[in-house]
């Protein structure tokens, strides 16, 4: 006897399962007469054969081919007794056979328990099996009887069936002859945590160092499918994109969902000079250390390059000279179409504004309704989305005849203010002249311009969802809560309530896979999400971190990178991004260069006497401070100089000397770009030894605080100002916000990221100033709110002389030039 | 004695052969000390394992791993001496040896011939050999040597050098043994034509037709390997994309060169309804029926449709019913990314101009000088690109120091006239709003605003130069020559003189290579290139329609569509498209429905009563005159009735009966909709009669003919027009194009869709009207003159209830609903 309420728990968590498993792909194939049991509910998890009755034939036909496919495991023959031929019955090779012929049609399995016998406990028949009849699951092995030909394949159906009831943790007796013991423990082996076996790839640096493309071209990278072999990941958790990249599928989350985290390190750097201190060629630097030289399982995760940069003043993001992600211009350019999915969204959502405003002014409630509300063959009915956007204005209704004219009125009228509206376009072009347009001129707009403007399409609010997610669900709901604008009435207006927010989640359901790639040493790479980190958050996504912090394994590392200085990227990787994941980081690698802090004490140009050594102020300022920073979180710091051939002996001592003065535990050199992972030796041990010290994690704000007081907590004990200085705009939107309840997000800052103040000018750590607070924003999709300090462009510009004029493409080799 | 100009050529031949093949994937991998021969030439093709001397564990293992490797068929041992170690030579396993160890490095090759022994004449070896000493090829297997140990790997090696040097059509010395015959035989064959082993998948129609979503989801794709297997492609020519989806590499083209194609369709159809009449659907289904049911190897090529009316009214564009591309929701978003990289190639060179602009507009000559070609590390030099731009200007400099000031005037000032930029921004959204806008009014762009518009991605004159280039090297130098706009002093103004070609290249390296799908039967599809036969040509691309060609062998079939009617996408399709590709159709299915035949006679909605039959005006209009257009090029005409189930037979019939009175080869009606390919087995089997008909072709007009004739042309044979009224702007472009010496490139009419005529309310086939041409516009990079007829909206908008309404997807079961 069993209990009743086991009989539900049990049925509504195998629906949840059959439907979270249809993406996985089949490792069993079904044959079945689809009279009998229509497969409809089944795809993607059997290769039916819908064949009529006594088309023995064509049965045979089939499993003589499925006999010979690999990737099918095994046969379920699952027909109607009539079928069941000799002809049929000899057809299948015995090592593919999982017994069937058994029919439950007929039994009431109402509150019972289901003895699924032999071989043919596919998880599919079982779980329809449940579902159809409220029973439960009892397995037993009898693949003694005559039927049953092959152990394995029927020790595998077996065991799937009881690998996910386990993880259901559901009641299930078993039955289970001793010899099926060994398969099973297999199988399951299988499905388990693999330890790593990385084969890294020899590096020979050759001096002087080659450019970055030719460095690239020279390593011929593994098949993506190789390295996510190496690494654990099954064939089905992969696709493919070309020979070199992979997506990887969010499922791995739940197979390992019982494996501890790896070690989490998060790579920042000192306020950088405009072309960056190398945080990427650490990075990359430090995990080809750890893996190839160490043999520390790590993953490197990067954010994708914005193809603006690319093609304007900063070239390619792949790293630089012998620590870089390999093939670098697939890296740099399209990869696997994140960025366009961005962009077709983010612009899908702008059309579908201005069309909206269009029809409304143009049509009366009564003609938007019938247009809304279609009638289709004489039904008319609501859509989910409309009915989602009723609930929201507090209608219970579902029939459409049922609205009176004030409820239609309410309906149909977004009533959009176009002065308040917050959504732009995206470009992922640097466009300067899209900084300010005015759209809407044609005639067949009637007059409804309105001046707008066009951001880079990493600043898409879609972007920072990307990287905040935690999955397809979270990508959605936070999609379909995205403000756009305010109503005249002054409601915020989502992008649900635009009908968008499905077809949103649709365009980007491929684009929440991160993409694996590799580095120059053959060790795994994510690249996921974007930069810019001075007007958006500019992290690499929380799910790629995930993934990768299973994969790596308990002893492993996650090197993860911080745009810009830790004043912003790091600030926003603990204030916002490790809110949404919950993941504690274990160390800071900060970077920093000699360059820059000659910048930060003064001139970058000089090469400094040993007199103004002992004054070496970019040290004692900027590096000082930012070390502080990171220590404000309770996290160990680690500093990695990254070594220019141009830096003196006598330099590097003195930084790294000062740095662990001012609380770092250690401090190196780091030669990478010269020497590949081999120059990072040094930077791994300490990070090792680091990773093991104690750790206090914590924020910098509770996010109950009042939103001005978290501003001004960042001010104060991030970039050292004095106090904040809100504009009236500003205080007009802090109040809005905290009375629409956003008062307890985080805050995500748009500040210069050349300065620790929002002076670009002022160098080292700049004190004695008032932060003013321009304009404060909303991403309640992503959830934060974006301070604006001073002005900020979210438009690059090309330059006189943009990249692109030395990129180009042998078109008989297919060789790429130019890219760097 | 060899002669002299026998080496030079063999050598430059030999340097071309060695760059194609560096886009080959290796079958070999080769083990070497680098120290000896670097390997920076070879990559791609080699796994080169870097060790000291004296290192052979490593190689060793290097061995003992590759020996497992089923991707390499043999490895070639190419190792100092000291490192030949007795663990070396017995770790590798006897089916993978190639016979290595010689070395020829001291010998002089100079004129003489080189005998490359064994196994180790790897192609890579013996052309590095050629190249550097100038020596001439004789291969001989001697595989009987104490060690050689393989007859297989040896001889594929030899083969490999043996065939690729017969495509050279280069001397060469055979000494093989007779027992390596078999294998080579083998070898060679693998390389030849395989004809077609093709699985169908069945399909079983259910009443009343699903969804086009779900009766595409309820089908399980084949494999896309597993697709490309069976129809002859070599795993190194595939590209995967996920599972069901590959991109195809050009390479197919070289090694099938001497493959006779198969036989040509082309799909057109009468002028359609606002909703179209099915081509995609006929196209689909008429492969089906091919391919599946009468077992004639068949190839769909169709276009990407564009997201915006996936988004907005149209919904997808895989077909319909049981005549589908699967999985049609990844059909209709992004696909592999094409339009996505046309959007962004577009809007780099729109970003350009303008900042180009802005930067001559603020600049002295000799800053913009010393911006151009700025000095690097004290070396000025010109990029190539700025090479052309001078040799355009006449001037044959190469060193910057040497330009006097009127010609660094005249290099450095692209000078553009505002008011004469032909070039636009795209986007693939339906965005009425982007019309007409005024961009640059931000006050970084100094007042240099100006009024512009965003086109439908699609019509972007990228998109037709990969509809219409014939490869890699023909779409880099059309890209280059796109003219943008013209100078104030009426000079027109390129992308190279832009600088932005060679980066254009590089975002559209991999959007030229077509895209595989299958269709619900398994049956193979190419998808390249994209929509809008109105406003663009609308065919899809020469490069798919070749490919398809050699793959479907002699004596199959290539359907291929053309967007609208006859009219528009049909002439346009022989007209511009046969030019380009030299390729002859050898039939035209012309789509027609009664439905749309009925709105030619008066009114789509009337059921005829059996007096009206008589008089089925549309019939007697639209159907003939489509029917005589097709003839007019001389091909066989077979119409395809595309039957609704509200068409009664007595309709059918008349259709049928009439079509072949107006000098259709025949008329069959087709139920591909409701049956799949079973449903066009009629047509498929009057299509392949046709084919066998004597074909005429011949194109409309000889391209000398003035500008205004060849308009003349179509507007009276194909749109039967009286004749044409050209506006002044019209006039002074055509002399301007004249003068440009562009006067003999073909014509692609702007025109509507809707009517034969330029009026769309002008249903059946108008007479008695003159043709207005508003204005002339030319596509130099993709080769053609198109005057605009009328007014065409070339950016569609979204209704009040976009599409994207019923678009959703479940978070749990990643599938997409809404789709259709």
């Amino acid at each position: 006897f069993i209990p009743r309420e086991v009989i539900e728990k049990t049925k509504e968590t195998m629906e949840a399962l059959q439907k979270r498993n249809a993406a996985i792909q089949p490792s069993l194939a079904i044959i079945q007469v689809n009279w009998i049991y229509p497969v409809k509910n089944l795809k993607n998890k059997t290769i039916s054969l819908c064949v009529g009755i006594n088309m023995d034939f064509a049965i045979v036909k089939e499993v003589l081919k499925l006999n010979e496919d690999p990737g099918v495991h095994g046969l379920y023959l699952h027909l109607p007794p009539a079928s069941t031929t000799s002809r049929v019955l000899t057809a299948l090779k015995p090592e593919k056979d999982v017994e069937g012929l058994n029919h439950f049609s007929d039994v009431s399995l109402e509150g019972k328990t289901v003895l699924v016998l032999g071989g043919h406990g596919t998880l599919e028949v079982t779980l329809r099996c449940l579902i159809e009849r409220n029973g439960m699951v009892a397995i037993t092995s009898h693949w003694t009887s005559k039927n049953l030909k092959s152990e394995v394949c029927s020790s595998l159906s077996i065991i799937h069936s009881i690998w996910l009831l386990f993880l259901l943790q559901s009641p299930v007796l078993l039955f289970i002859q001793k010899n099926v013991v060994h398969s099973c423990t297999r199988w399951l082996q299988e499905r388990q945590y693999q330890p790593w076996n990385l084969s890294s790839i020899n590096l020979q640096p050759q001096t002087p160092v080659p450019s970055d493309i030719e460095i690239s071209r020279a390593q011929t990278p593994k098949p993506v499918d190789q390295l996510a072999k190496e690494i654990g990941l099954l064939p089905e958790e992969l696709e493919v994109y070309g020979r070199s990249k992979a997506k990887v599928r969010l499922s791995l989350l739940d197979r390992l969902q019982n494996q501890p985290d790896g070690k989490y390190v998060l790579v920042a750097g000192i306020t950088p000079t405009p072309l960056g201190e190398g945080k990427s060629t650490v990075t990359i630097g430090l995990v080809q250390a750890l893996s190839a030289h160490l043999k520390l399982n790590s993953f490197a995760c990067l954010r994708q390059p914005s193809q603006g940069p690319t093609f304007g003043v900063k070239g390619g993001a792949a790293g630089g000279g012998y620590a870089q992600v390999i093939p670098m211009e697939e890296f740099n350019l399209h990869l696997t179409g994140d960025i366009h999915a961005i962009t077709a969204a983010n612009n899908l959502v702008a059309a579908a504004i201005d069309a909206r405003i269009l029809h409304e002014s143009t049509q009366s409630d009564k003609a938007l309704y019938n247009r809304l509300v279609p009638s289709v063959n004489g039904v008319r009915r609501f859509s989910p989305i409309q009915i989602s956007r009723l609930r929201r204005l507090g209608m219970d209704k579902t029939d459409p005849a049922s609205l009176t004219p004030q409820e239609i009125n309410a309906f149909v009228r977004l009533d959009l203010d176009p002065s308040r509206i917050t959504w732009h376009r995206v470009v992922d072009t640097n466009d300067r002249f899209l900084r300010k347009i005015t759209v809407g001129q044609a005639s067949t707009e009637k007059g409804q311009s309105r001046e707008v403007w066009f951001d880079i399409a990493v600043a898409s609010e879609i972007m920072a969802i990307l990287a905040l997610a935690d999955g397809l669900e979270d990508m959605k709901t936070r999609l379909a809560r995205m403000v756009v604008g305010t109503s005249r009435g002054g409601q915020p207006v989502t992008a649900e309530d635009l009908g968008v927010s499905g077809a949103l989640a649709v365009l980007m359901k491929d684009a929440i896979k991160p993409t694996l790639m590799q580095t120059l040493e053959g060790t795994p790479v994510f690249v996921h999400a974007g930069p810019f980190a001075n007007i958006a958050h500019g992290n690499s996504s929380v799910l790629a971190d995930k993934l990768a912090l299973k994969l790596v394994g308990q002893d492993g590392f996650v090197v993860t990178e911080a745009g810009f200085g830790a004043d912003i990227g790091m600030e926003k990787f603990f204030n916002i991004k490790c809110r949404a994941s919950g993941l504690q980081p274990n160390v800071v690698v900060l970077v920093a260069t000699v360059r820059a802090l000659k910048m930060h004490g003064g001139g970058p140009n000089v090469r400094l006497q040993t007199t103004e050594l002992l004054e070496f102020s970019g040290c004692r300022s900027n590096l000082r401070k930012q070390i502080q920073i990171a220590r404000l979180f309770g996290v160990p710091v680690v500093v990695a100089v990254n070594v220019f051939k141009t830096d003196t002996q006598a330099e590097l001592d003195l930084v790294c000397q000062i740095a662990k003065e001012c609380g770092a535990s250690d401090a190196v050199p780091c030669h990478h770009w010269a020497q590949g992972g081999r120059g990072c030796i040094e930077l791994a041990h300490a990070v090792n030894a680091a990773a093991t010290r104690s750790n206090n994690f914590q924020f910098l704000y509770n996010l109950q605080l009042p939103l001005v007081d978290k501003i001004r907590a960042i001010a104060q004990q991030v970039y050292g100002a004095d106090d904040i200085e809100l504009s009236p705009d500003a205080k007009a939107k802090i109040d809005y916000y905290n009375q629409q309840g956003h008062g307890s997000l985080p805050i995500c800052m748009a500040k210069t990221h050349l300065s620790l103040s929002h002076m670009p000018e002022k160098k080292g750590a700049p004190t004695g100033f008032i932060l003013p607070i321009r304009d404060v924003r909303a991403s309640v999709g992503a959830g934060f709110i974006y301070p604006l300090v001073g002005t900020m462009s979210t438009m690059p510009g090309l330059p006189t002389r943009p990249c692109f004029y030395d990129i180009d493409l042998d078109p008989v080799t297919e060789e790429i030039s130019g890219l760097f």
